[in-house]
């Protein structure tokens, strides 16, 4: 009974033993071509190296967060591709929280690492302690918190602004010649942070209710960025700038088509990698 | 710039226009073998009739809710299966919220209808509306908020009270000889209101950290039920009864063996709905 009396303790005691271990693990310690980890995530001795990757998450929610089967498609697919991840979020304020039920605020606010944690399941970091060197890639996930908590795109558009330590991270990774995979909006935050880039968040026209936030793609292009139509099911990789794009939730479909091109944006992000 | 103009108005106006839209779609508009659909999810009138299923959440989040990771597979292998979804919740306030970044409880509670609709991006239902005749299966995808919000099996155990809608539910399926797909922690829901199912939540030893829950199993036993020994990819059916279990985060391993163990259980489950 001893998992049992875990679960007790949980709830009548508070204690939280069972979330780092049962949080995502590096995968390393499952590959045969990786012999040694010293930590958790970050370090690697092997001349064979896994890839370290990590997601930058917004919250935990379509409409104030980190749109969730986005971040989960990507979490299976560099597990399946047997990549050692971390996840990271800024620790502020969400610039509000929907009530889903009904698309209206709630009259509290919250935190965005604290709701990230709930993707992660209690394993995220916050972003402010994070710098390239550490990883070989990095992958942003949609979600109105990329808009809204990441940058303010959903207020000012083509002019927002994006957070300072997400700018910092994209320029890193950028110069460090390090691919970046985003999805869904998410690719405006690489159309800001590196003029001229190419990315797609799908089509540049509705097509009768396909794509009803096509008219981001004329936003990218304001911002100086190339947008590139792609289906829902295709990636667009910019080789020059080491990006690749897909439109996940950008498209009115079903979620197995979503999954399957994120499946495509992470095996391409991976592929850089090399 | 219409699409651009809608994320705006979600943050100026907040307005909701995209909830509905940008759901999950029934798939049934997708699928040549279906012509007519009178309503969003629930009626057909084909005679190659769709599985119209649904899914039970118990909030967003693994310590206090549903765990979003299986709940997104479970979508995600519905999706690719061409079956019509839909989501229900119970009305309730949760057992408690819990800080993921913590594991501590945090001083203001949340509704599990509300919180359930961040994995459903909106379109969640009272689970109380809700009568088996209108569905051909049931999935209950596991998390905390299965021990905790749909029963109260985190706090007493075999003892445990399930929660009277989540109990009529199952029951009705169970007579209407209607498949249930459970994971996680949720198959302990099976156990109590259908004595002497049988069940999986993978193994009763620990094994070394792999099964970190493994005496729930015999918290089943105690139940009446019979426990069968299962790895995280694979399923236990339950034929006479029709429930289909699988171990998923009751294991500690990657994500893509608990993805893969659930897409084992979706499709049980809807062979069982023939």
């Amino acid at each position: 009974m001893l998992a049992t009396s875990r679960i007790f303790r949980l709830c009548t005691q508070y204690s939280f033993q069972c979330v780092k271990r049962n949080a995502f693990h590096c995968s390393s310690v499952r590959s045969a071509k990786v012999a040694v980890v010293l930590s958790g995530c970050g370090v690697y001795t092997n001349a064979t190296p896994i890839v370290l990757s990590f997601q930058v998450l917004s919250g935990c929610g379509v409409y104030d967060g980190t749109e969730v089967h986005e971040a989960s498609a990507i979490l299976v697919h560099l597990s399946r591709n047997k990549a050692d991840v971390s996840m990271f979020a800024p620790d502020i304020e969400q610039m509000h929280a929907i009530d889903h039920t009904k698309g209206e605020p709630m009259p509290t606010n919250r935190n965005v690492l604290v709701e990230s944690a709930r993707i992660a399941r209690g394993k995220v970091q916050a972003l402010s302690n994070l710098t390239a060197n550490d990883y070989d890639a990095v992958i942003f996930p949609g979600g109105f918190g990329a808009a809204k908590n990441l940058s303010n795109f959903a207020v000012d558009g083509a002019n927002m602004k994006v957070n300072s330590d997400v700018g910092r991270i994209i320029q890193e990774f950028h110069k460090g010649n390090k691919p970046i995979g985003l999805c869904c909006i998410a690719p405006v935050l690489a159309a800001k942070v590196i003029p001229g880039c190419e990315v797609t968040v799908g089509s540049d026209q509705e097509e009768g209710g396909k794509w009803p936030y096509a008219g981001t793609a004329a936003a990218i292009a304001t911002m100086g960025a190339s947008h590139q139509k792609k289906d829902v099911t295709d990636v667009h990789v910019d080789q020059k700038n080491k990006i690749i794009t897909t439109p996940a939730y950008m498209c009115e479909t079903a979620l197995h088509e979503i999954f399957d091109g994120i499946g495509k944006m992470v095996t391409g992000v991976l592929k850089l990698t090399t």
